[in-house]
Formats: structure tokens, C-alpha cells, sequence
């Protein structure tokens, strides 16, 4: 097969190599035959097989292909026989009476995917979203002090900081890495038979739970409370929730940049290589490409989570009903890093406009001294303070004169500005400097998550 | 690349062969060179290019390798940029001067994909989707009168003919074949420029719609009555969502034949190959997977329509937040026809089991007639018939008595059971002919079904 | 109870009061008696009751109140059955006997949901589809000469008019309005009994099917081809379809009117009455809240698809998984006229600020003329035209220089300029031309939609 | 308003009595004033605002009425300062100056959202799903014992016990009790005024971070580590998350018991009333109503997550896109209850027929023995065991013999039978003993989740 003669983009376009050893199908035959040896192994500690077969198979299991398991899957129509089959194919005849004893299919696909699942995470997606953090801190501390006017509705509001501004994905996105670790440090194996009760494990155990414990735990894995042919499918949808909500965070940040990117706004851009086009046909454009590209991540990846929720009815002790929408998960995940990488990328090459943001704050700085006014003055005693200043905005706009002249010439007014301390007068005449505690606040959640990530380091390179 | 070194399982597991020409990356390289070749044609043909180059261009247009305009894309990252400059690089100099002249991206690329979509359902999906019609047809005749119990709230109702059953399949299902055809005949494309008032072309022409009416012509589709940088998002949308509903019967069927395959309703069964292993531990299992795996196409697929209707979305005259989320629509198309050819596989050689239906019936044949009874002593003039049968019912149920005994017994009913005509005594006694008009209703549906298919045969194959 | 002691901000807060005769739960139950009545005067005119009962029923079907038949609900446990017994505690022992005879629940149920949508989308939400469509044509047709500029990945890419800009609008609304009522017409209802063999009706009939014709007939229906217990859901699931989808286009007018309504961008204003605030703090505040409102309803409605989806599977011949979630569709109807309704207003007092279109179109005026240059060298022939503008742009943007003039200035781009006839001479010094055909394919689309919807009057008020 | 005359079944039929005084508008108006008097009291603390007026602040919260305010917002379009103004009216001159001083609307809203959704988990929600989880568990207990086929694919595979089953949800349903007290605790409040930086506050403090920390102590919340206009979404999401997942375990409880319930299977069955109708005009009919309802209610809010997926997207500071969805939140809550309340009483009330279990299991006894079977002949030495007794299974189908028959019969066994100890041919012989450790699994279940859930039952009770 060629690359281009495929027809999933995940494969011919956003593919990430550094993956490809844990969520093609090469990688999940392989996690699955370690889980076969790793039983092999258990099962001659507990004396239900002999010890000596260990080494071969585990030889064995070094030279099994994903195409001759296929081939004979044709033939059996059951995956996991298959590669019991191939695995049988290559060792002794004793050794062939024990590969896959006491096991259902299942209990060997459950382990694999979450072994491969969780080594995906610790290796590759974490550190990748730390990094994404990283950046974001940087980009945070460098602007806080960086004036800017806050936005709500789309409509000028308060005046705030582009660090502060950034903090906030700082702060979300932190709680993002740890919302995700911690749903993979709660996937669990299962190794309880085909309907979950231990049934074929009771033949030669009176404890099969510690069996199961102990099997698990040689891989690195903790077991389920209980189960059935499968696992509760709570903690793997628990998973992808957290994989889709971190991307709605991306989805989020991308808007925000794509926004202020407008032409009108013009207050970042996405850095542009010499010799990149932005249009086919219109040599002046500068697109937001990698923020729309997230953003379109988002929208075909978040539904899944539909089919995660569709995943959890299964009927009594097992179907196959989620066996192919379960198999379309590591690319779930591939495009996730994808999108990830890419916001690394972009966010440490942001380039960064202060004097747009300047000239976009300047545009409605007489009208933001509003709020602090109507406060102040209301504080100082003035009656109907919000509806006074408000009708002098009107006027301020329907007459084109500055709002501040106005209040400043208010009779009305007059009395109660003389009770303003000089602080308050200062602000009224500098709003710039109406930016409350944004530059103290963006530190202090920078400080924050840079704590908090250490340790997440930490436990990833464990 | 390997097959197995891919993520998604469209390309190693449930690729369908003959859609490669359509739905790859290939494929869409090529049919945007088709579109590139079929604008110089027509340039030519308005005078604004030489018709001397067309020849060279359509030869170029041969030698296209997906892989260097890939290749040419890393540098430009711009994906028909470097479409044009690969074809430009295969041309004369004096015919450089016009490849791509007056379009915009999109106009080559929404071209495109209408084109191999249309094709790929008209050659392909729409026959086979007309093949399991056929399938349906086919049983629905051959068990017209097989008597079956209908079943409401998973309890036994009133009886009715297997053929009856699937004969709701074979209406709902080609409902869905006319549905589909529809939505891919009212695809349409557009050649209105980079902002869709035809600006570019315009330089030329006073009537460029007649340009774009044209150049659509030449390629066998119709124009959009107006369009921005893109197309009006929702025909595309609409047939995404006849797809999604055909999933949806299709899925419909598939639980239905799960239930009928329980164990303890065994009234019909997946064909099984004698080599096929239902279990990896439990020898004795006959699983439905093939249904179940319908099932999980559904599951997986479903939920993209709302990527779709979230692309309905887009910013002003256009923008790329559509670009990724659109690349996995191929994806969606392969995998449902892969679910249709399996559903005519296993429709064909579905093994049924008259004999369990009919002991399924015998097991509460005689409660059925509750309804009947109800309905005949009403009219006959008996008052709160329904509240008399009901209270036999509970009779029968508790006592294990024949409900049909006693009716017989009951004193009050007998002056009325003397009304009844002979037609209606006989069915009391022989609940096995209160099927109603099933066999009739059933060949009716199947008639006109093969009325219209033939229809759509034609036209698929124009 | 009282109106704020409700949980649904549907009726507390949104409600449509004109709907309110086919949505409530009261009219529910008055519809569900009409077709009991109706049942009634078709049994008496095939001779299966005596005529002399129509009257006595009809005039108790007026006098049903929801309240009792919740009461007897709470006994019986069965809505259908316990409006029957109501009906007939209020009749002759002698009609009593024929009250729903030969009639399954779902029977009514279908009957009388598909009749009550159908009016109330042919009497209230279709005129007030068509009545947003005149406002954007009207809309479309005074701005159809503004010009603005078009906008691609919220970049300034080629001009346009306003009008044209809200003309795809007329043009997508349009067809939704098609479409919705395309679907309204193609609901059906059917009469087949409990399991959808006409089991009970063919105890006294020959020929059922009539019978369900000729009552549909009455009631202004068509039948289904075939059905269970239950319709084939598909019909019902294409309606919400098409309302969902109309409710994307809604949205995306809303999302481009808040850009539009951005303080730099300033284009358009929703108008703001005297009294309103637009923040509780900022006094200066002006909100785009009624677009915010729009598109929160769509965010709110849009996802019910998924619902519908799954009501497609249902178990046999039928189950109950989709009573409750079928109960809530009425909420979808409302709240989807209601954002209408409320387009309608917004829409009619829109704001237009045409001097600050001419402002943001001046600030890119210089560089917009990069297409048509690069296009009319190109056809001038000039080698590599898109190149050689492309490096002209960054020097005008690098350099702070005016496009047109470094163009002028060049001197391998002389010769060609000389070979530009006047036309594209004008147009290169005054790019505000360069809008393609935008009035005139304005004119074009507001001719054609006020075409299509008399059509759609005429048919709405039949 | 009148009860049937709402739109929404969650008032006129699925209401639940004791959410009201949480979740209507009345409970919302009621808890938006208690915040503002909570701001009153700490404004008061530091020396914003006078001591002497949080009294008649007091008083005056006491009496306000949803319909004032309504009819407020009539005229200013702005519900919180709809409020302000009410509390307004009501106070002296001299306290008007001070109400909802330094707030933004979004301040209030968010606390007084947090707060109510806080309580109704804590006094009714939570306290339902502890309730249930006793059903479950008193069933799990009971049934420990109960012989029951376990089935996967529906098909008959290995016995268990009915309280093995049971105790999965007993697990699945814990773990969703644990998760949703989890993400309640996990919501935060922010009062850091109209874009986040804290500016209105600090106007009068320098640590206004302290404020917001102490406001929200005194309602017994916590604050968000830093905001914008509003709160970052994702602790809300993660409740609904939570509670949809829970919703899904409930489905999927509801769907295996009403398979159970099959007419042919018949293991369970919802209890009836003397006087309920199953059907309208079959009377012998008994659906599990119950269960289809709660599968229905899953149906209908699963979909839900999207629209807060989408809510995830706000631009900059904020805006109102989420503000009309957001206010559908309490209904699905309300309907959340009144399923875990339908199932508490369906699952005290169900019926449990072990004769049919029994009976069911008989049916396949002679099959299950397969697996034991070709395990301990693998490891007692057999080649090919599976496959050996996968050729038995066939013949003993097609030949309808006993499968142990002929096990026994076959030479090639024989000798390996000599080799199983005498547990392995009792096993093999009484096949009902083939249920692994279920019995003893089901106690530890019930046992953990009992010490779990006192520890739960102490906090809500706090």
C-alpha cells in the first residue's frame, strides 16, 4: 500500500511518527503478544504450566507479523485466535498447550489497548501538552504588563492585559494536563474470563483475583473492582472526555487568536514562512491556517464523544457492538497530539502586535471610564449613579463629544468628583490604567502552573 | 508505508477496493487535475487562453504524482498552490501563463469532490445499496406466510409473517435508496471566485455565470444559484444525513436480527464458515458478528453529523475552520458501503428458522386472542369487554388455565360468542390466522419496491 | 401552578403564544380526541357502529378536560387508555361499546401529533419563515450597490456589497423554507393496528387499507406505505432535520452579524431602545444580544438530532424508548419560531453603518488588487504574474508603500500594463469596482426567492 | 398559566416536587437575591458600605416576586440590573447606592447557580442515587446464589449468579455516586467583576482576590484560581458529564433487564398494579414501561453534552451564546432524578423468576462444559484441544447429542479425562458449579460499596 492510495487523512496527512510504535495496528499486535507472554509467564509462577516453555515463547513472540495474523484471521474469522494460532505456530508442542490458557479474547485486548493507551500518554501526549503549557506561561509573563482592551460580546469593555488575557489558558489548560493524567492513572486491566466471574481461573486457582492482580501488576497496571466478559467502560470514556474537553480548550484559545487576527483587529498573527501562500489566487492574504486547522480538529473529533456514550450499553456480559467504533480511538488521539504540536508551534512564534493593541484600546478609552465612574460615584453618595452616567453616554456618542469632558462639566457631578480621592481622579483621567490586578494575577497563575507542572514532569519521566 | 503501520482502521481492516479510485488521496489529486484541465478547455473555448495549449495541459495532467505535490506543498503549505505550480512545471511557458487563471481554491476544489462523490455513489454505494434491496425483496417474498409472533416492548403482541417483518426493511430501505439519490443529484458546484461575486472572471466577461454554467456542464453537474468563496454548506450536509439515516435502518435491522438470534429466540441465525471460531475460549459460540458490527459502523459514524452541522458555520465569505473536517468524509463513505456490501452478505445466507417461530408462537398463542375477543364482544354489544378479557387474562395467567377455555366457560360471554360469524369463531380457535393482511401487505410492499428500484437501476446506470 | 414555579425556560420564558394551540399538552389531548372522534365517524360509515352514536361522541369530545384524563392516567397507568375511558364515561352505554375499537395507542398518538405539527407549521412558523425571508430580501435589495469589503479567514480579501453578502442568506433561508415544508408534507399517518397488520380491522374488512386511507383522508393525511406498530420513523426525523438545519443558517446569520457588530469592525448595530441596558456595570455597553440569543438556541436545539437518531431504532414491531423523548419535540418547534420571530425583529431594525464599510474597505483598498493584477498579467502574458505581486505585496507592507504605486513603478510590469485595456486600467486605480457582478446576482436571487415564496404563500394559506 | 398548558413534559408530566425549591425561576430569583445580599454584608465587612443597611437590604430580599422583576426586564432588556432595580425600589436612599456595588451580572448569576445546583445534589440528587445504590445492592445480595446463564453477543456462554450481574452496577452505579459528589464539589464561583482583572473592586482594594475569596466562604464556596467575565466552563461540564455517564449506566441497567424480560426469556419482570394497562387494546400485554422511560430519558439529555461542548467556546472576556442554553440546565437535572427515582422503585418492586433462570440455564447446560473442557485437556496435555472439542460441539449440534455424551465417548480423551482431579469431572458433570468465584465476588462488592456509600451518605448529610 502507498501512503496516498489511502483514504484516511490521519494516514496520508496528519500523521505523527513519534505514535506509530503505540496506535497503528503494528504496535496493538504487538502489546497484544506481550500480554500472552507476560500470562505464560504468571501461569508458570503458579505452577499451571511448566517453567521452561517461557523462553521460547517469549523468542516466539519476537518474530510474530501483523500480515500473517491477518492471513489467518481470514481464515478463522476471530482476531485474537489468530494470534494465539500464529503464536502456537512457532513453538514446541508442549509449549502450544498452554498460549492463551484460561484467558477470553478480550482479557488480552483490554490489557494491550490500555498498556499502549497509557504508554502513548506518559511518552508522547503529555510531555507534548506540557510544552503547550510551557509556552503559554512564557507568552504569559512576557505580556502581562502589555495593556489591552477587554472584550465581551465583541464589544469593548474593560481594559486588561495580553498576559492576563493568556493566564487564562494557562490556568485551563494546566487543569487540562492534570484532568488527563489522571484519567489515564485510572484506566484498570481486567483478567477475569469470559464472563467475568473467573470461571475458566477457578479450575486450578482459589484465588484467581490475585492471579489477575498479579498479572496486571507485571505490566505496570492496576485491576478493576469487577467485571464482565469486559470492563466497566466508564474509566475509558472518563479518558476521551478529558482528551475532548482539553481540545475545546485549544478550539477556545484558536477563536481568541483568529479574532483578534481579523484584519480590523490586526493585534496578533500567525507567523508566515517567506515562500507560504496564503491564497491561490490572492497574493496579498495572511491566513490563520494552524488556528483553523485546530479549530476543525475539534469539530470532527469532539462528536465522539457520542459514540463513547453509545459505547456504554452493552448487553449482559458482553457484545461486539463497540469492537469497530473502539478501534478508530488511537486516532482520536494521533490527531489530538497533532493538533497540540501544532499549537506549540504557533504559540511560540505568535507575533504580536502592542501598538494595535494600543490603538484598539485608545478607540474607546473615554467610554471605559463608565463602569468605574457609576461605581465611584454611587459610593460617594450619588443617587442613581449607573442610570446618570449611562445617559451621559448617550450624549457622549450621540454628540461625539468625550465622555470625560461631559462628567467633568457636569453640575450635577461636580460636588461628588471632589470627594474622589486622588487615586480615583487619576484613573478617571488615565484609564489605561483601569486594569485592576491583571498584571499581579497573570503572575501569580504562571507561578502556580509552573509548580504544578514540575511534578507532572516528574511522574511522566518516572 | 505499510499497511499496518497506519492508524485508522478504514485502511487496514475495512478498506473497500473499490472505491479506491474515488475516495484516496489519489483520487482527489487526480480528479482536481481533471477540473484544472477542464478550466483551460474552457478558457480557451471563451478566448482568454490560446486553444493551442490544451493539449499540453490535459498530457500534463497525466504525469500528476500525488507524492510531489506534496512534496511541493511542505514549501508553499498551500495544497492547490502547489497543485498549480507541479502542473505548471510539466508545461510550456507560454501555457504556465493560464493554468488555474480566474479560480479561486475552492471553485477547483468543492469541484472536485461533487464530482468523485457522485461518481463513487453512482458506480458504486447506490448499486449496492440496490443490491440489498434486492436481498430484502428476495426473503420478504420467500417467507411472505412464514408465521412469526410480533412483538411489542420485547413482549409477545399479535402474530404476523417473517416476510411481513422484513418487508418494513424493504420499504424503509428503499425509501432510503431514493433519499440518497436525491441528496447526490442536488449537489451542486460553483466557479464564482474567491469571494463569490465573480470578480475575477469578470475581468473577461459580462456574463460569467454563463462561464461557470458551462465549465459545470462540461464536467456533467449543475451550478449553485449563488455562493460565496464556497458553496451553500447544506446540500452537501443533507446528503450526510440520508447517509447517516440509511445507517440508521440499517442498524434498525441489525438489532432486530441480534434479537432474533438469542439463544432463546433463535429464530434466525448468521451463516457460520465451518473454520469460523465464534469464541477464544468457549468452542460452542455462534456469535452474531456481522450484525454486530453494523451496529458499531453506526455507532462510530453517526454522531459525524454533528461535525457536519457545526460546519454549516463559516465566517463571512469563507474560511479553512471546514478544511480537516471535511478531509474524513471519504472515510464515512467507505465504511458505510462496507456495512451494506456486509449486510447483503449475511442477508443473503441468513439461515431462518421456521420451526423455532413457530414454537414461539405456540407458547402464547393462546393469550393473543385477548385482543380479538375484546374487539368482537365489543361490537356484538358486550359492555367493558376489554376490562372482562383483561381480568381472564390474569386468571389464566394465575391459575395456568387456557385463556381460550375460559372464555368458553364464562357465562356472560357465551350469548355473545353466538353473534360471532364463523370466521370469527374459527380464528378464536386457530390464533395462528389472526395475522391480518400480512402476506398480502407483504407481496404488495415487495411489487412496489421492484417497480421502483428498476427505476433507479436505470438511471445508475445512465 | 404558577408560571415561574416551572423548570423550562419554555414556558416561563420563551414561550410562543400562538403556538399554544397545537404544542401544549392540553391541545395534545384535544387533538387525540378529534382522531377518536374521527375513528368513530369512519366505524359508523363502514357499518362496524351505528351512525346514530357520532353525534353523542362528538359532543362529549368537547367537553374533555386534560386534568380528569391525567387522573384516570394515575390509576390506569396508560395515557390512551385513559382518555378513552374518559370519552366513554361520558356516552351512552351503547357508544361505549365502539370507543377506539379496532385502534392500538399509537394508532391515535401518531394521528394526532402528525396533524397538530402540520398545522401548526402550516398556520404559524411557515408564515413566519416566509416573513424573514422578505425582511432579508428587503434587506438585500436597499444595500444591493454597498460596498464592503468581503472577508475570508476574517482577512480583507476582494470587495463586494452588503447586499450581496445577504443575499446568500435570502438564497439559503429560501431553500430551508422549501425544504421544511417538503418535510411537513411528507409525514404520513397510518391505521394498522397493533403490530401493523391490520390484525384487528380485518376482522370485520376486507380491504383495511381503505379504511386507513379513507380516515387519514378525512383528517387532511396521507397513509404510510407499511408500518408496525409504530411509523417508520425516517419522515419525522427529516422534518427535525430540516428545522435544525434552518436553525445553522440562522446561526451562522448571527455569528456574521456579531462580527459585523464588533466595536473595531462596527458595520452593523443591532437597534437598542431607549430604556435598554446593556450591562449591568458598563453602562457604555451596546450587546448584540438578540444574535447571541439565536445562536444560543441552536446551540441548545441543534444536538437533539442525535436524539432523533436513536429514536430510529426501535425493537420489532415497537417499544416505548422513544415516548419521553418524542414528548419533547413541541419545545423544539417553539423555540425554533421563537428565534424567528426574533430574527424577524432584528433583522427589520438592523442598522447599517455604510460609511464605516466604506472606512474598513479603504484600509485594504491598495492591496486588494493583487488578484486582478496578477490575473491580468498573467493573461497579458507576464511570466510567474502571481509571484512577482506576491513579492510586491510584502514589499508594500514591509516598506509602508502603496501596492498600486510600487506596481506602477515596476519596471518589468510596465510593458504588460500597457497591453491592460481601459477597463482594467479603471479598475486597477479604483478597486472599489472590482465587485464582480454583486448587484446585478443580488437583483437576480431577491427576483427569484420572491418568486419561490408567493408559491409558498399561496400553498400556506390554502 | 394552567399545568397543560406548558409546553415542556418536565412541568406538566415528569416534574419532580421536591427539586423546586432549587431548579424553577423562582428558586433562581430567590438564590440571585441571596447572593446580592451575601455582597451587601461583606461590602458592609470592608468598609465599602455602611453597616446600617444590610438589615433592611434583608428585609427587603424577603419580598420579591419573579413577576416584578420579569415585568422589569420587560423594559430594560437586562435581567440582573431587572433585579438591582427591584431591590432597589425597596430600600431606603441611602442602601440604594450600595446594591450589587462592584458587581458584574455574571457575578451574581454564577454563585447563585453554583449554590442552588450545590444544594439540590446535596439534598435530593445525591441522597436518590444512594438510594438506589441499597436496591442494588439488597438484590445483589438476595441473589448471590442465583443460578443465571451468563450471555455475551445474547448468546449462552458461561453460568453466574443474578447477584454477580447485579453487583456490576452495584460497581458501575458506586463509582457514578462517587464522581458526581466529586464534580459538585469541584464548582467554583468567581466574583472578579465585568472582564476579570478585579477592576471595580479595586477601587477600594488592594487584595480584592481576599473579597472574593471571603464572599464566597460566607455562601460555603470556594473561588476559581482566576476568571474572565465568567468562570472557565470546564467544572460545570464535568458535572453534566458526570451525570450523563451516570444516566448511561442507568440505560444500560435498564436495557439488560428489559432483555431480561422477553416474553421468551422471561428471568424478570417489572412489577404490574392490579388495575395498569399494558396495552390499550391487547390485554394479556405486560411492558417493562419503567425501563423503556429511563432509556428514553437517556435519549433525550445525552445529547446534551455537545451543547456544553459547544458552551466551551466564548470569545475573549465573554458573551451571552451560552446564556439561553445554560438555562435548560435545571430541567436536566429535574429529569435525571425522576429516573434514578423510577428506578429505585422498579428495582425494589422487581420480580425475580429463578425457575426460568434456572430453566434458561438448563437449556444450554449440556454446551458450556466446552470451555472447562478444552482447558484442563490443554494443560492436562491434549494437542489441539480447542479445536478437538470445537468438532464435538458441532456434532453434538448436528447430531442433537449430548456434547458430555460424547466426551465421554471419545477414545482421543479418554485418557487425559483419568488425568482430571475429581473437582474437574464433577465440574464437568454438574456444570451449574462452573460459576467461578461469583457468589463470594458479588459479597465483597456489596460489602465494599456499603462502607463507601455510609462515608458518602455522612458528607451529604453535613
Amino acid at each position: 500500500m502507498k501512503k496516498f492510495d489511502c483514504f484516511s487523512p490521519t494516514d496520508f496527512r496528519y500523521s505523527v511518527e513519534e505514535l506509530k510504535d503505540y496506535l497503528t495496528e503494528d504496535a496493538f499486535i504487538k502489546y497484544k503478544t506481550i500480554v500472552e507472554v507476560a500470562l505464560i509467564r504468571k501461569l508458570a509462577e503458579y505452577g499451571i504450566c511448566p517453567k521452561d516453555i517461557i523462553d521460547e515463547v517469549e523468542k516466539a513472540s519476537e518474530k510474530i507479523y501483523t500480515k500473517e495474523v491477518y492471513q489467518k484471521e481470514e481464515e478463522l474469522k476471530h482476531d485474537i485466535r489468530a494470534l494465539v494460532e500464529i503464536i502456537k505456530s512457532k513453538v514446541s508442542p508442549k509449549a502450544k498447550l498452554y498460549i492463551h490458557l484460561t484467558a477470553t479474547s478480550y482479557d488480552i485486548i483490554n490489557i494491550a489497548n490500555i498498556l499502549r493507551y497509557k504508554n502513548a500518554f506518559y511518552d508522547i501526549i503529555l510531555p507534548d501538552m506540557v510544552k503547550l503549557e510551557r509556552s503559554l506561561i512564557e507568552m504569559a509573563r512576557n505580556e502581562k504588563n502589555t495593556l489591552q482592551m477587554g472584550r465581551t460580546h465583541g464589544q469593548h469593555a474593560e481594559p486588561l492585559t495580553f498576559g492576563f488575557f493568556i493566564a487564562q489558558y494557562v490556568n485551563r489548560w494546566g487543569n487540562m494536563i492534570l484532568k488527563v493524567k489522571n484519567a489515564i492513572n485510572n484506566l484498570v486491566g481486567k483478567f477475569s474470563g469470559s464472563i467475568g466471574a473467573y470461571n475458566a481461573l477457578s479450575l486450578f486457582l482459589d484465588n484467581p483475583e490475585k492471579f489477575e492482580y498479579d498479572l496486571l501488576k507485571s505490566l505496570g497496571l492496576k485491576s478493576s473492582k469487577i467485571s464482565t466478559q469486559i470492563l466497566p467502560p466508564e474509566p475509558l470514556i472518563n479518558l476521551i472526555h478529558t482528551v475532548v474537553l482539553g481540545w475545546g480548550v485549544l478550539a477556545n484559545y484558536a477563536d481568541d487568536m483568529r479574532n483578534l487576527q481579523r484584519t480590523e483587529i490586526g493585534e496578533v498573527y500567525e507567523s508566515f514562512d517567506v515562500k507560504q501562500i496564503g491564497s491561490s489566487t490572492m497574493p496579498q492574504k495572511r491566513n490563520p491556517i494552524n488556528f483553523e486547522n485546530i479549530k476543525s480538529s475539534w469539530k470532527k473529533f469532539m462528536p465522539t464523544m457520542i459514540t463513547l456514550y453509545l459505547n456504554q450499553i452493552i448487553e449482559h456480559q458482553g457484545d461486539l457492538t463497540n469492537s469497530l467504533s473502539s478501534r478508530y480511538l488511537p486516532e482520536l488521539f494521533v490527531i489530538f497530539d497533532s493538533s497540540v504540536k501544532r499549537a506549540i508551534n504557533v504559540t511560540k512564534n505568535l507575533q504580536i502586535n502592542r501598538d494595535k493593541m494600543k490603538k484598539n484600546f485608545v478607540q474607546s478609552a473615554d467610554k471605559i471610564i463608565a463602569e468605574p465612574l457609576q461605581i465611584l460615584l454611587s459610593q460617594s453618595g450619588y443617587s442613581n449613579a449607573y442610570e446618570k452616567v449611562r445617559e451621559l453616554t448617550i450624549v457622549s456618542n450621540q454628540e461625539s463629544k468625550s465622555l470625560i469632558k461631559l462628567i467633568f462639566e457636569d453640575k450635577t457631578i461636580k460636588p461628588y468628583l471632589k470627594k474622589f480621592n486622588e487615586n480615583h481622579i487619576k484613573l478617571i483621567l488615565h484609564p489605561e490604567n483601569y486594569i485592576g490586578i491583571a498584571p499581579k494575577k497573570t503572575a501569580e497563575i504562571c507561578d502556580l502552573w509552573e509548580r504544578l507542572i514540575i511534578n507532572i514532569e516528574d511522574d511522566v519521566s518516572e
